[in-house]
């Protein structure tokens, strides 16, 4: 499609982003456009937005970010086969090339050649995006834009909750972010007998208190994993870390019992300082770092649990912006008191 | 302890049973005496009372049967140490000898020398029972005997249910007897987005409903597997039997979708006609023999669900009688009428 | 490529084939032409071949059956970007479409609308075969053609035995034809303690033997469980069906201890009758249907026991013929007296 | 037994121990005496001989160490029945209860009052030894006690090598002590593609070489994690760390490929640096905590290695000493330069 589109760009190296008109995106002979209805705020995004170390070593500008995203697809290339024009998708961010051995053995959300939506490829804070047909996602035209365009987040955590049994299990979750609330909701709806919910910030400890949580710590008034020892007796059976915080990390691993199960999907921003010894080896641990969503499986879960109405997202979402008012959404992300912030082009 | 006591007990090889006194069992050094609150009706004693094939085969008579109990200990062998008078405990049918091949591997339940309570030792049909201390189930005060009794057969529903992910998928669940309840309650507990409960008895789909099965589809009346087929198009994520019938474990490979997971709990009287290529090979199917409960897992499991709230057996117990009452219990308990029937020696 | 080629095609709905001449397959845009160096026979092409039951009710006539080969590719389709003429590549039967559920949650084994070479579509018993570049697997140029041929059944083997544990463990393997060969020499590569093969045909026993089993057993002159049991007293660890002969099924089952894990791979004619409740329910078994090969975990892992030499096939090769020569070479595959048989179009 | 042995104890807090006369232990009911034929030294020995800070904080004084060994039971308690006067038996070290949560979900090796033999009670380092006999292992007699006595080593490496699929796959294992040498012999039993050992002892990596490693790496003078993904190109798919050495846990997560598996086996000082992260989060890495054995089901694997002739650990004692001779023993212990040291009390 030929014309201009209206996008927030990081034009240069240096914090913010600009509100600016640029070309609406070219199609590959296997991508589709989407008009976005909706897109929405993940912690990545504020990385660049204020252009932290890891932003620096990691986004070329200019470049529109954002990847969470639904809308209905516009024009498709030439070779597309797999979706039409008028579908309603949301995108997968993990753009894999399912040739390599890791998309070849089932591991294409680790792909050899991953690109990701907005980082490496301009991505949804625009009036359009294009992606390839393989990372679309249909939509139920009755899942209203807000809460397709939040799937994403609840991806993550399906892919962490589910990594282990859940069902009659204590859990422990460290951080209270979008994803850690969605990992509060399904370990409830998967029987979860006892929820910790571990953050520092009141405003989404109360949140996690309404998503299900049993007991709600503030790890900045109380030691966290002292309270859960206390509270279980010899731990919980799962640990969470939706964090990235070391002392997080340090302090769910002493949360949970001998034997346990850890899921690690917070991203720590340099090494960290672990007691293995004791966390790990002589517990006789079972760790699983957790990236992305796999593809697809986590995505047909992320459907059944919202088509049967036993995940529900609209509490997930706080604040709804215009995307022009992006200086006002990333203020309140920065700020934590949010959950999810979506933000509308038009 | 010296003494008479009240007992339902096989007398001599032939349908039916006697409500008769009898001597108090003796102790060995590691076995507690149990004052019985309240004991239940199991499949297998119906098996035993109307002395079918099965039991022909394999009870020896004199015998006290019945094995689903909760009562006080109220005596202990010389070298009894884990347990204590005045203990409030529920029984292990199956007795391991914790010392064979399958013991050490932790395969307790399937013992190369495995005894059962009220089949190759005396059972609960009584004032009294006793036990080895190994057996005995710590009970929480608070749970009612009505309640503590009958926690075998939920354990063996946790066993099937768990031996393969729920969260977010579909179950089929044939066999509506009190295991097949259960299953369809941890089901629901543990986030399966539709379930499907098949049996030809309409007092048991109409408490499969209130249990929470989403479809109940009476078999005598409709084909269940079609019927499945049509409402998950490609058929359901996991299949239970728990009916020991040879056409509901045909039409419920039938309902299972290729790569789905199916657990076998069932007890089929004979060998039965199976289309392995299509049910399982082709289907790339998994499937799991359930027997017992996993020793002491399952129970830690049953116990976390009971003591969380997450299940409620309340429901699971329809009718009361004393022990005495035997006779009316048993011809319910034929009719198919009902749920579990809780009896009371005194 | 415009022109004709030799081809054995199955006709007409009748037993046998000819040798004849027909056109050089057309390709799709995403196909590729290879130019045949060698085939060879797999137990569905001796179905089709004489027409039994399974065969009228699957094949359509006309038809170019075989779909075991390898060969350089000599021209690819306008849209083909994986692989490149000149390459040496052998064929993966199994024609996924890779976008429905099962390809997308990794199961393109049992994909929804799965297409089979030599089936469905013309197959490789013929100087040229075309085939989708996604179906083809690269070849090392010193893996020789007579080898690189029978790769696919290596892959079933290697796709059933390590769907459980091997190391340590006692393994009975039911049916010594070519996967079952294999299946020994990957459990042997694998340290399984003990391998007990079971066959009718001496031919094959003493092949066996040669793979590297521990115990061959005729199962025309001696009770194959029986014998499985008096020598490992409790039963194998794991058992393998690679008939599809019912009696072998239960036999097998009875070959294994309580707690074992089976995988059938077998293809039985109609349903088979099984005492489900001793051979699974009782024993806790664990029972995995066994379809095809992964794709493409399962040729990886082939492609690493090639490579490394841990698998050797030369072995599994005893008769080589020209294409042309087909009915002694189908002559030789009915008596059973033989490995695998290869073909060459020259 | 009435009587006096000799005994290597450690008398006092500080570094080495004394050769003396003390009592024949005492034995509870459960006990049994065994005189033992062979002992030998473990790292942990290695600890209390030094008196390092983790000894000092960890054993009291005065203490007979040693744990490893194996002898004939020449007593037995009054309550022992499951094994007699005159069996040939080794040790299993961790005394576990078998009694708590821990132990009846099949976790005994992390009994939650877990014992362990030579630190919480008296050890094998004398003429006789007492241990529960729960904690017994029967031996074939065919076994000489110079190998009878090393079997533990072996259990650990079992128990962390089989934590995870070998068979067709590429391992690095870091450290070459002991335990480091069997899991070579096992991966390659096993059916390991290549096996990359890592040490900074040229004596050990010697050894590596002649147990099965297919590469072997001086980490002082190489980088190994570079040279193995040179030689891999993706990393291998499972890493073994055996060593207790923070460089080699980073080196070894560096080795892996994503989506590997790794088991942690060695212990670390103290807390250790690691880029969770990129090791174990962006890699959607396995990680599995390893202590001690699976009681018994390791027991049963080490026994199957040993009686099938495929594991061989002839080779792993490179030196045997007269206990007395101990000073000497502890010397070349601590110089690297050895495999497993065997020590005889007579």
């Amino acid at each position: 499609m030929e014309g201009k589109m209206k996008a927030l760009m990081k034009k240069k190296p240096a914090p913010g982003a600009e509100w600016t008109q640029t070309d609406i995106p070219k199609l590959g002979a296997r991508d589709v456009l989407v008009k976005i209805k909706a897109t929405s705020i993940c912690g990545t995004d504020l990385h660049i937005y204020h252009w932290d170390d890891w932003a620096k070593s990691r986004v070329k500008t200019p470049r529109i970010f954002g990847h969470e995203f639904c809308g209905d697809i516009v024009e498709v290339g030439e070779l597309v086969s797999k979706v039409n024009v008028g579908d309603y998708v949301s995108g997968e961010t993990h753009l894999a090339d399912y040739n390599c051995f890791q998309c070849r053995i089932a591991n294409a959300h680790i792909c050899e050649h991953l690109k990701i939506l907005g980082i490496d490829r301009n991505g949804s804070y625009a009036e359009y995006i294009s992606l390839p047909e393989n990372s679309c996602i249909q939509n139920d035209r009755r899942l209203p834009p807000k809460l397709a365009t939040v799937q994403e987040p609840l991806g993550n955590a399906v892919h962490a909750v589910f990594a282990q049994p859940i069902a009659g299990n204590q859990v422990s979750i460290f951080g209270c972010g979008p994803i850690g609330l969605c990992a509060i909701q399904l370990c409830k709806v998967a029987g979860a007998t006892n929820i910790f919910a571990v953050d520092q910030n009141e405003y989404r400890l109360k949140m996690a208190k309404s998503f299900g949580a049993d007991y709600v710590i503030n790890a900045t008034t109380e030691n966290a994993a002292k309270r859960i020892l206390k509270e279980t007796k010899r731990g919980v059976d799962v640990f969470l870390e939706m964090s990235g915080n070391e002392k997080a990390l340090q302090q769910g691993f002493k949360s949970m019992r001998p034997g346990g199960n850890a899921a690690i999907l917070g991203v720590f921003g340099k090494s960290v300082s672990l007691d293995v010894t004791n966390a790990v080896v002589f517990k006789q641990a079972t760790v699983r770092g957790i990236t992305g969503r796999r593809l697809f499986e986590t995505w047909h879960k992320v459907k059944a649990f919202l088509r049967s109405g036993k995940v529900d997202l609209n509490q997930l979402v706080t604040h709804e912006f215009k995307l022009e008012e992006y200086g006002k959404a990333f203020a309140l992300m920065t700020s934590g008191n949010c959950g999810k912030i979506v933000l509308y082009p038009k």
